[in-house]
């Protein structure tokens, strides 16, 4: 590897706003070592800081790696960020603003490192080593809280000038639909996140129609989560099961639009949610998606399921800090000649 | 320009369902011959291809230019295509079924050509010489019997795997929405096309709410051309100027979409459509992209209208042969070396 002089190790990093995990791949790109530990973000985001390194740093020693073995650094992190300078600008599930992710990192462990949206990183990460292995267009949707999308073109990563771009979650599927977090109606957030789920299914419960989440989870939108709804549909509780399928048609309706707009060969879904109940996501955003191409795309993509669970975005993130900080390499290399 | 020895010159082409023009460029992309004729696409696909080799000697002829000083020949075409192999697979405007357009050219005419779609070709002339000079994401929108799309990414045309993508003609706008001829209902086509809105004026002048369109166009939605309808908006026709800005309100909600899905930095409207009331479209798409996109998207993107009018496909057709022949060259090169 050009310019990396025996630094032989990665380290990908998923920063999420209830848990933070670290991997330390080798240079065939198999995992060497592991951290995953709570973010606590209530703390403030110096002593995030300070828990990011450590983390590594346990994950390394896991690995039996030095950190100046490390040829860098890769961070999935939740957005908006500044891609070029590695700064969170805004993160409201970690309570950051404006902060210096990719400087510290670099000055703690002595390594590049390179920040890039999580969602970004978890669809690269499935087009790597995954479910989308080596296609020429890959899509990718996680819906959760909300809504992560995301494009991997002829390799790279389709951005924004200066963020993520792939907001697909706001993307507006029904004029005059519910009032969305970003102000406007109808985005595909409002009716088929985790959320929208989740505020649908405790209404059914409060009503009587949902004894099964009644008694399981009660009517506490944040106590209804993946597994409890998964549990219930397979309990037979058919007014979940209705809910679950209008939001999978629903993404069916935006990931056709995407199909119009990008072509892609391969849509992953993944997340939590879809992982939780995989068939029924994948049947059901299949069949609505086909309702919803013109009949001559039909044949062009396949959905299919994400491979990588938990460990997506940590691995995408290791992967392209290796891609461009290679490639960086290379150019500094030429530019140098 | 390596590998091309002295040949300077290139040609690029627009093959329309009604007329063809042929472009000659120098080096320097200063165009320096040219011949506009119909197409005549009744008398079928050989008198076709015959036709267009006859116009390219009759722009090279004016141009004073021989066609073995000829580096490439660029062509916009109405699609699908194989873009690979330079076939146009199927063209109802022209009545051509698999016609290998490439092959016959440079048969005729002794030089590589490419064949790309005519929409991409256009927003690539945009960003080549136009509205959108070298800019990160263009996305173009050509109202017109349908709706054209395209988007040029850094650099690049943006495609599907063997064909243009970008179908934003058949985003669906609005659910349950008119019946589409792809089959569906609410794509975009049907709410804010010039077809959708000639066929929303006639019924006005019919039921007699459109006098200036009743006496200049009648109710043949074949004879309602977008020079009547600005016309008529400019007589004071308030339905036709409410139609038309109906439709505009559509175009905003689909180009909001695609700037939460790509965040291009230049969103081109263009099309006879659109130059015939630039002022008019450009005001509403801009007011109903800004109502359809997150607030945090709002300063990331420019509204423009296209620049170089019935040129445009040519241009970019010309300027993106060049483009990939030079590259193939270099690659050729590279790879003989």
């Amino acid at each position: 590897m050009p310019g990396t002089k025996g630094k032989d190790y990665w380290v990908g990093f998923d920063l999420g706003g209830t848990k933070m995990m670290a991997l330390v791949l080798d240079e065939e790109g198999a995992v060497v070592g592991r951290k995953r530990r709570k973010t606590k973000a209530q703390q403030g985001p110096k002593a995030g800081l300070v828990r990011i390194e450590e983390t590594i740093r346990i994950a390394l020693d896991d690995a039996g790696v030095e950190p100046k073995q490390l040829a860098g650094i890769g961070i999935g992190s939740p957005g908006p960020l500044d891609l070029a300078e590695g700064v969170v600008l805004e993160a409201p599930n970690l309570g950051w603003k404006t902060i210096g992710l990719r400087q510290s990192l670099e000055r703690a462990l002595g390594c590049p490192t390179v920040v890039l949206n999580d969602v970004d990183a978890g669809v690269y990460g499935e087009y790597c080593f995954g479910a989308a292995k080596e296609a020429r267009c890959v899509f990718g949707v996680f819906p959760g809280t909300g809504i992560g999308g995301g494009c991997v073109y002829e390799g790279d990563i389709l951005r924004g000038k200066s963020r993520s771009c792939v907001e697909i979650g706001h993307v507006r599927v029904l004029p005059d639909g519910p009032l969305c977090g970003c102000g406007r109606r109808g985005c595909l957030e409002t009716v088929a996140s985790r959320l929208s789920i989740a505020a649908a299914v405790a209404a059914a419960a409060y009503r009587g129609d949902a004894p099964y989440i009644l008694e399981h989870a009660g009517t506490d939108i944040a106590a209804i989560r993946s597994r409890v709804l998964a549990e219930a549909v397979r309990a037979g509780e058919s007014v979940v099961e209705r809910i679950i399928r209008d939001a999978a048609y629903w993404l069916g309706v935006a990931v056709g639009g995407v199909v119009h707009l990008l072509s892609p060969d391969v849509v992953v879904l993944g997340g939590g949610l879809v992982e939780s109940m995989p068939d029924l996501f994948l049947e059901e955003v299949m069949r609505s998606t086909e309702e919803h191409v013109m009949p001559s795309f039909r044949d062009t993509y396949v959905v299919v399921t994400a491979k990588l669970g938990d460990d997506a975005t940590a691995l995408g993130a290791a992967a392209w800090a290796e891609r461009t900080l290679d490639e960086k390499d290379r150019s500094d290399h030429a530019g140098g000649a």
